[in-house]
């Protein structure tokens, strides 16, 4: 564990890490050493490979000020985790670098309560971290680990490959249309507001693709952007059936097709993985991730060349006026 | 690789990225997959336990606002390694989370130089990241490995072991206070500017005290507070011969001897190594890290109790007027 700051004394560095600390205990597997010395040690299983990822979650930019805590520590490990997911690794430690204005026990606790929420749901255990003093902001640093050799990558698309989607698309970015220019947070329905503030990373189904996907993604940026570094990185170009997209109906009561389509395309934040199969698996596989408690779709299809298009029922492509991912800030 | 967001348009995310990734090139030890996917896959070899630390830097907390950027990425790098050192453990691979209030490339050139200089001297892999659109904050998170079951920690000093640290104290301290009441970065010398700017993290002598050191902790927040933590942890008490405290020449020039002793004893960010051993093996060991470059310094001895006492040579207790470490914020 690392010593920082935390300007102001209501309370202290140490006893905000006990805790978060106290509320993430009793998930210690390979933890020689946890919170409390300069650094953990870790003991990773033999045949397995480390799986490391960082987020950043910034006041203002990747969550309204005025989100309850909560719903903050649970993001800031939630999008990391998704991270890991859309490798296909199976989380296992975490590192919480938390700057903060002042030392408020209260929004410690909360902040700390869900953030431990979501980590217990996972078995991750809070291994180090650090306190410092500064403008709200958030790393997490998340541990995972795959069997040697079986990783997903965004680099095995082949022409011919079905594209796939779990969950639904656009939830987070209509949620957040909604709050920046209908109100804020309570002009939001409940269903899109928790899709924005406590996302869903798709462990369990990162892990059931190992050896069934040929890439994968989290989408983050957007359903076009993120695609498109799959593209990129397998050599390929991309075709998605606008109208194939899974819209929630929460999505669909608030917003017409078309600005639906187009948050589902361009919107980020949604923490769904977006993966690649052999066309002929894509039915079973569908199967597979519903007994696994997660719905996927069918969307479109890898093809040759470079680039992702969205076409419509006629073929057409469609252009979403907003592209990727938008700030919270207003 | 996560993806973030950086307000601006002078460089893109990936731009920056690449610059740094473009800079710590050649070094890829046990790395399968670095920087470009959702995460990092990472071969920890076998028989060693993964060694994790994570460390924010904050603009005007923890650095000067016009600190020359190439030192801010050295340090950022620096005050992980110095926590890996503190364990005894080897550097391997590090994760870069830059929240940057604009997407400046010059800014981004220097810091990355900076963070690549201290990474190819260690041998480190940058292996994943992510950029963020903010105030200027830097999170690095360092992983590096030990035998297992070889790490150096805080818990093992006995009451007798001699206590010795490495290099000399207060010199962070002093640069930090003659630039906050003396007229800025320009009023302090340079061999003292060095020391707050690029801290040497002590990797070869952490190294060199596995199987020696009985504890060991590096020295970020002060002597009196750090040695403190080792006391807790190890169920026992310091004394510390304040006339013993190894200072700069650079120091005593510019301090007299009350405040030189002062800040070597409570001035933080100095990064040197703490530890203990037997009284006994203090002189082979000092002559072994002289060997590995670097001085070490008997100052003191581990007693019976709780808790760090400076004596000075009449056996009266020195008690600084100022304790821990001191913002950057004036």
């Amino acid at each position: 564990m690392a010593r920082g700051r935390i300007t102001g004394t209501a309370l202290s560095e140490f006893a905000l890490i006990d805790r978060i600390r106290e509320r993430t205990a009793g998930t210690r597997r390979g933890v020689a050493l946890g919170i409390g010395d300069d650094a953990a040690l870790l003991d990773l299983a033999p045949g397995r490979q480390l799986v490391a990822c960082t987020d950043t979650l910034v006041a203002g930019v990747h969550f309204l000020v005025d989100t309850p805590p909560a719903h903050v520590g649970w993001k800031a490990l939630a999008v990391n985790l998704s991270d890991l997911a859309a490798m296909g690794a199976e989380p296992a430690w975490a590192l919480l670098a938390l700057t903060l204005p002042q030392a408020d026990a209260a929004f410690v606790d909360q902040f700390a309560g869900g953030f431990a929420e979501l980590a217990r749901a996972h078995g991750v255990a809070l291994v180090g971290g650090d306190t410092t003093g500064g403008p709200l902001s958030i790393t997490v640093t998340a541990l995972g680990n795959v069997p040697t050799g079986a990783a997903l990558t965004r680099a095995g698309a082949h022409v011919g490959d079905a594209i796939l989607v779990t969950g639904t698309l656009g939830d987070a970015a209509g949620a957040l249309r909604l709050a920046t220019t209908a109100g804020g947070r309570m002009a939001v329905d409940a269903a899109l507001l928790a899709r924005m503030d406590r996302p869903t990373p798709r462990v369990a189904a990162g892990l059931a693709l190992r050896g069934v996907a040929t890439a994968c993604i989290d989408v983050s940026d957007g359903l076009l952007a993120d695609l498109g570094h799959v593209c990129v990185a397998s050599g390929v170009g991309a075709e998605i059936d606008a109208d194939a997209l899974p819209l929630s109906a929460a999505l669909r009561v608030r917003f017409d097709p078309v600005e639906g389509r187009e948050l589902a395309l361009s919107g980020g934040d949604d923490y769904e993985l977006c993966f690649t199969l052999p066309g002929g698996r894509a039915a079973e596989v569908v199967g597979l991730l519903d007994h696994a408690g997660c719905a996927a779709t069918r969307i479109g299809r890898i093809v040759a060349g470079a680039g992702v298009r969205a076409l419509d029922a006629r073929g057409k492509v469609v252009t979403p006026r907003h592209m990727g991912w938008e700030h919270f800030s207003q």
